[in-house]
C-alpha cells in the first residue's frame, strides 16, 4: 500500500506506555532518531503492537510546524527533529519546506508563505520539524 | 498493512481538483457518502491517482470534532457526516464516541469528557462527525 | 449549535486571502486578538464568507502545542497566543492545560504529561498557545 502522507518513517517499537484510552509509543528509526506516537489502546491491541514490532509512522506535511534557529524550541510537541533546510517551494499561499534531518531522513513541511517570510527561512538554515505525538498514524 | 487510525474508509476517487501545491479529492464510499480529502499535488502524482482509482481514507479519532443536534452544522470542515451515537467510553480525560453514520459506516471520535457533558451526548442521539479535508491520509 | 471542540472563539472576519485551493482568513476577536484560519476556497464560497461575516473558530485541544517561557517562540504556526497557565489537570498519559490568554479568552490544550514535565509548566507561568491555521474549523 502507498500513502499520500509525505513523511513516512519505518522503525522498530522500543517502548509502549499504556494509558486508560491512549498509549504513547516510541518508534526508533535506523538513524537512532525516536519518533513519539500517540494512538488509542484499542489500536495497540488490534494491531498487536509490542516492543520489537516493526512499524511505519505516517505524518502529513500540513501537520508539521517549523521552528527557526539553532536552539531547540521550548514547545510541548513531543517530536522536535533538527535538520537543515534543503529547499523551499512557494505556492500561492503555502510553501513546501524540505528538510534533511540530522539522522539523515528527509522531512517535508507545508507552512504558509507568511511564516517562511516571518521566520526568514532560507536554504541551508538550521530548523526544527515540530509535530505532536497525536499527529502520527502508525502502520504495521 | 494495518493502521492505527480508527477510521478507515475504502472507496473510489470520483474527482480530483488540482491546485498549485494541494489538490482536493472526492472519495465515494460504497454507501454513497463522499469523503473530501486534501493532499499535495506531489502525492497525487507519486500515487498515480486518477478518477476511478480505489483508495482508502485514514482518519485518526482524535482529529474528529463532534457536532450535536439534528441540523447540519454550518462549518467550514468539508466533511460533515451525520450519524447516531452507538456508545460512549469514558477515560480519565477523554472519551471515545462511536457513531453509526447514515451510510452505514462506523466512526470513532476521541473528545474530552467535558465535551461529552457540555454537549449532553447520549447513546441514540443524532450527531455529526466533522473533520477537515486536510485531516485525511489517502492510501492506495 | 454545539461542538465538542474545547476552544470556540467568536469574532468577525477582517480579511480573506484567496488561493487556488485554500484561503487564509483573519478572524478578529472582541479582545482584538486575531486568529488566522485556513480553509478551502470551496468552504469560503459555500458558507458565503466575506469581510464582516461573524464566525466562530473551533480548535480541538489536542491540536494545540504549548510553548514555554516569556519570549515568543520562533515557530511557523500562524497562531501564537500568549497567556498565563491557570490549571493543569493530569491524566494517565495526557494533561489538560488551561490558559487565560492576554486578550481574556480561555484556552485549553491537551499535551502529554512528559511535556508538562520537560517544559516544567506550572500554574501562573507565562506560556504560548501555538496552533496552525489549518487546525481551525470555522463555523458561521
Amino acid at each position: 500500500m502507498k500513502f499520500s502522507a509525505r513523511n513516512q518513517f519505518s522503525g522498530t517499537i522500543t517502548a509502549i506506555h499504556p494509558g486508560a484510552v491512549n498509549a504513547t509509543i516510541d518508534l526508533l528509526l535506523p538513524s537512532q532518531t525516536t519518533v513519539v506516537v500517540q494512538i488509542t489502546m484499542a489500536s495497540v491491541e488490534s494491531l498487536g503492537l509490542t516492543v520489537g514490532t516493526k512499524a511505519t509512522a505516517l505524518i502529513k506535511s500540513s501537520w508539521i510546524t517549523i521552528g527557526g534557529g539553532d536552539r531547540e524550541p521550548k514547545v510541548s510537541s513531543r517530536n522536535r527533529l533538527k535538520g537543515t533546510i534543503k529547499s523551499i517551494t512557494e505556492g500561492a499561499i503555502q510553501s513546501e519546506v524540505m528538510m534533511a534531518l540530522e539522522g539523515g531522513e528527509k522531512m517535508v513541511a507545508s507552512i504558509t508563505n507568511d511564516s517562511v517570510e516571518s521566520l526568514d527561512l532560507k536554504t541551508g538554515d538550521t530548523a526544527w520539524a515540530l509535530f505532536k505525538a497525536s499527529a502520527v498514524i502508525l502502520g504495521v
